[in-house]
């Protein structure tokens, strides 16, 4: 009998960036065997710009623990385990990791429900210029259907979400480039950010059948807003040149406890869809006993956007205009806010920048529940 | 047959603080009778902290509108109508003016529906070093009296909403205290306003008997946050030196075409309350078609703070600890979109800074609905 | 005998931007005559970025103040005088108002020394697509040429300061030229003035030779760097639609008690240039008696901006990588202060983003002293 | 013959708080031995507000490199080594470490000239109620002696430069002193940060002798403004619970090849006084070639705050009421411009919060140059 996925979720809280107490206590009561990490998804909280540092802080401080556990170098641990820090815990979100450890197992009895897997890839390190373009999207591709493959997964139905991590243009990045005589698509540190995450979800969206190859070209980032991915997430970072994927999804081929579904707000303050999917897909009464939610609910997963046609459902907004406070901070503390009065809690996933990640204004949203 | 009040309720968007453009319109239709206003409750979209000149800005294109409609001052205006503006319009919050205009009719029928009344007081100014202490919690408790007499309500439970703004202590402010040889409360502005909103809000809760006259004191302010009103909100602004009240009930001496109803959020997620209050007291089915909600919905007007101890239902909360936004900014941007998600869009007056206006990290709500 | 020139400046401190008492007891005084006022340049307390609304709340106060001393409409005083408000008091800078009055006089004895002189001019409104191209740059050389003649200069060596004030491109002008099915210049707002700001410094260099016709072309604008104007100021705000254009120069058709100069700051920390400025061309010793530098000069005009890349001197800085707070304000202050030091006091113009306004990371220089 | 102290100074630029690659190339080179390292005082590009990481991932990344090139643990280096990360790098300023190393060597001939000393020591941890307070001040003066002592200074006229690390109170650090019942001397975070500033200060200029010890308690930190200390330099951070102490001086028993002299900057825009450091104190002309000064000068330690009256040479300043930045960084920006324009880069530690060191508004500078 072929072993099969076990896969466990830990939603580990922290006092900061660098605060690994809580995995180090599972560790010590043997609850979490560190050789089994896969994936560690955090929320830091940071600015979840440009000059965040504690996206990169998080991830030294769990490489030299995971070193340090496993005789390994950091280096090796950072090949080892796919890690996705998003900045920025604005509003009511809370700092917190989520690690995903995955063992092959051999099932005790025949498999008929669906529960999670997930695979994970990684894209070869991308040129400047490259961010933002043609060659991250199909780049993005192939990863994403590589992690697929990992995962167990053969038809996109199940992928419920995509996590990709991706570069952005530093100044030096930028000056590397037009010291080679070759332009970047931008030449500003943030708006970098945008073309990166824009790109890898296009990247998501073809490998997921959402758009046609056809239909994607340089020109299409941040551009064409009817082309996008309703299970991509992607954010970025300075620490890293090359794009990670995560995928989240379900195969009978495994025995975890856990259900992941998915969703799409259509804004940012689309309660309604995410009621739908717990009562619907995940059979949790969302008017039902918040401490009882609060239990099986292991994570949401979403993404954040500021519209960018400037309003919500006919109202302005003023996101964009602001400039003291970047407009993916207002839209993670909107949509982490609206998320939190429903699951009872706010230690959830919520990135910022939705470029191509579901539509305009919206983003796409996964729940993982305890079986 | 003794006259009774008839209050109508506008909301107008604005591009801008200073953007009457909606309001000309309603006026040039013979549909907002300018010598009617009482009362302008504005959402501005400045920063709500010391240096927000928006409210000041939109409050003097108000004076100047009306002085020229009216054919008065300036000085005569604001004197006249109660203006309230509450900066910060961060996440789905959508900058608008709240406009309550007062008419005394002859009612045509018995009465006997409770239905929306407004009063209006004012304090007189307060001494630099009042400000934040047992001076403007009486102070304010006398006005409140004074706006629900003029409001024509008796019994304190027919108050749902009192909104009260207060001045802050600028540097030169502080700095005239010291020259006098007296300590003010603070010599920080930005904390300053924090103390006179607690201040007020004390003074609300006296007035409506939620606490006793022995329980207060100068130490309390800011420290005892056992005691709050369940129905107070203060804004604080550089613009003013004295308090202004502005009470909201309901009362059988009104021919009203509005409800009135409220609930207190215990922390800054509890979307619950509010959608029992809709359900239960209003007679809206929150599940409902959120366009007829939208459209029964006059404005939900909320009070929103970072809980001061650093949690929120057990998980941590970055707020206070965030150099780069303020506190107040954060927890407007959450408790906007919980409530825009419910509304169905954000033009909606959520305040900052909820000291002893409510529980310790919620706040009160009040929601006005045609009947 | 033809009728001359006599320029006076005033420096007046605010407490805020609507704070006209400064230049009300001037006028009360009879010092200051209001009808010859031709020019305003304020600095004002805002962030000096898209939502900046202290610019339009100054503009509008002095156009009520003047307004009702006139006995003319706010609108009449907006077009007949120049109102330039540059946002963002960072660091030492302190807000005021320079107020340049012109009476034409006839000359006492005959006048061989150039003294001050300034002259006005606008352009036509410009289409939101128009914003930070072709169109933009040769309109403002247009009107530049236009100003000089006002203010009765021929040579362009005798023009030391040109101050535009520029449109921006707002959410909403930039979903009116989408629907018209017109691509902007960009769809960032903020970006956006820096395209205006860059658009217009290139009309100014082109008024006054410091390029060629044949050079200038939508795509130069913030690319190519060696294009610039040494005597160009640039400041953008969201309260206009066509460029409004103050040049200040010398000519000997003026009786003015005032002189002008002016040089180029190579790098936000480039002091030498502005001592050498007060001590070769001015007949100030910058190291002489504080107080009366801080006498005779009556204010410094200068433009500030964060070096594009990325380093001052071979050492790396951190403005433009900075996610909370803008470049802008960063480089205000760091220049703002280093003039500071120079003039002993903090109440000079320093107004921000400087692209093709002086060379790449530094800008232009003016100062005018008492004669 | 006794031994004598041998320091070098190193000023190593880097590309983030982590990037460390510029001291392993001048430790691979041989020219930095890791093992005589005793202090390193890093600018890092955070806020230097509460919620900056930017320090601990600094030094956490010093400990880790350390660590492994010495065969000890990260705890081992932290305690061998003084680490001051100050954060914020607005404006000019430039992120770099400067490196002290100690070498105990016999001299080769008679020592006449006094020449750079370093001396470091430590306090006890401190309990959240006592930051702010008496008890810092007491121990830190003890501190002080101990590091002079350290340093082989018997004059406090040999001291130029007391840098002092100390802790701050986090939300958590408040809430454990109010759960035993005692009350810390703030709740705010960031308030406390300027507390604990202020009472090491006063450490300092007890052990000085710039102020009696009947003229300290509690009360006058933070309040009585003539008291403070023209050599001492505090910073806060979330990162440690005791006080460090560094002092830098002069003395004959030194064969290093630096001078160290200081000043006091009486407001942020005092130039004066730093070119009179140089030329009268450091032979230096600070109107000679650029390059050279830069070259001899190593690093310029100073302290910058905001005015607390609210005005620099009676010119209101908006550092104290703007919401959007804190004061601390206008103000470092203001300096370290001011600074660089003398100093000809921006690679400068200058921190912020100066309360209690130097005069209100101004603050301590001490220059260290190659002999």
């Amino acid at each position: 009998m072929a072993l099969v996925q076990k896969i466990d979720v830990w939603r580990i809280p922290c006092s900061g960036p660098s605060d690994l107490s809580g995995a180090q206590a599972l560790i010590e009561q043997g609850l979490l065997d560190p050789a089994s990490i896969v994936a560690v998804m955090g929320k830091t909280e940071g600015n979840g710009c440009v000059n965040d540092f504690t996206r990169d802080f998080a991830t030294t401080s769990w490489c030299y623990l995971l070193a340090q556990l496993l005789k390994q170098t950091p280096k090796d641990i950072e090949s080892r385990v796919a890690f996705v820090m998003s900045g920025g815990t604005e509003g009511a979100l809370s700092p917190h990791f989520t690690v995903f450890t995955r063992l092959w197992v051999k099932p005790q009895a025949a498999l008929v429900e669906k529960r999670l897997v997930v695979g994970i890839a990684q894209t070869r390190e991308f040129l400047p210029e490259e961010i933002g373009r043609a060659a991250q999207i199909s780049e993005t591709a192939e990863a994403v259907k590589a992690a697929m493959k990992d995962a167990g997964i053969d038809e996109t139905d199940d992928v419920h979400f995509v996590q990709v991590k991706c570069p952005l243009l530093s100044s030096a990045k930028v000056s590397d480039a037009l010291l080679r005589g070759v332009e970047p698509v931008t030449h500003e540190t943030y708006e970098s950010m945008g073309y990166s995450r824009g790109a890898s979800a296009l990247g998501v969206a073809l490998a997921l059948n959402e758009v046609k190859k056809n239909q994607l070209s340089d020109s299409v980032v941040l551009s064409d807003w009817s082309l996008f991915s309703s299970r991509a997430s992607a954010s970025a970072g300075i620490e890293l040149d090359h794009n990670v994927v995560i995928v989240l999804g379900q195969s009978t081929n495994s025995t975890s406890d856990y259900l992941i579904g998915s969703t799409v707000m259509t804004d940012a303050i689309d309660s309604r869809c995410v009621r739908s999917l717990l009562r619907d897909d995940l059979n949790i009464n969302p008017d039902g006993d918040i401490a009882a939610i609060s239990d099986r609910l292991v994570n949401i997963f979403a993404k954040a956007e500021a519209s960018p046609n400037g309003v919500i459902r006919g109202h302005r907004h003023t996101m964009l205009n602001d400039s003291d406070i970047n407009s993916t901070r207002h839209a993670r503390a909107a949509v982490g806010a609206v998320l939190a009065s429903i699951a009872g809690h706010g230690a959830l996933y919520v990135s910022g920048g939705a470029e191509h990640q579901g539509p305009p204004g919206g983003g796409p949203v996964a729940a993982i529940v305890r079986a």
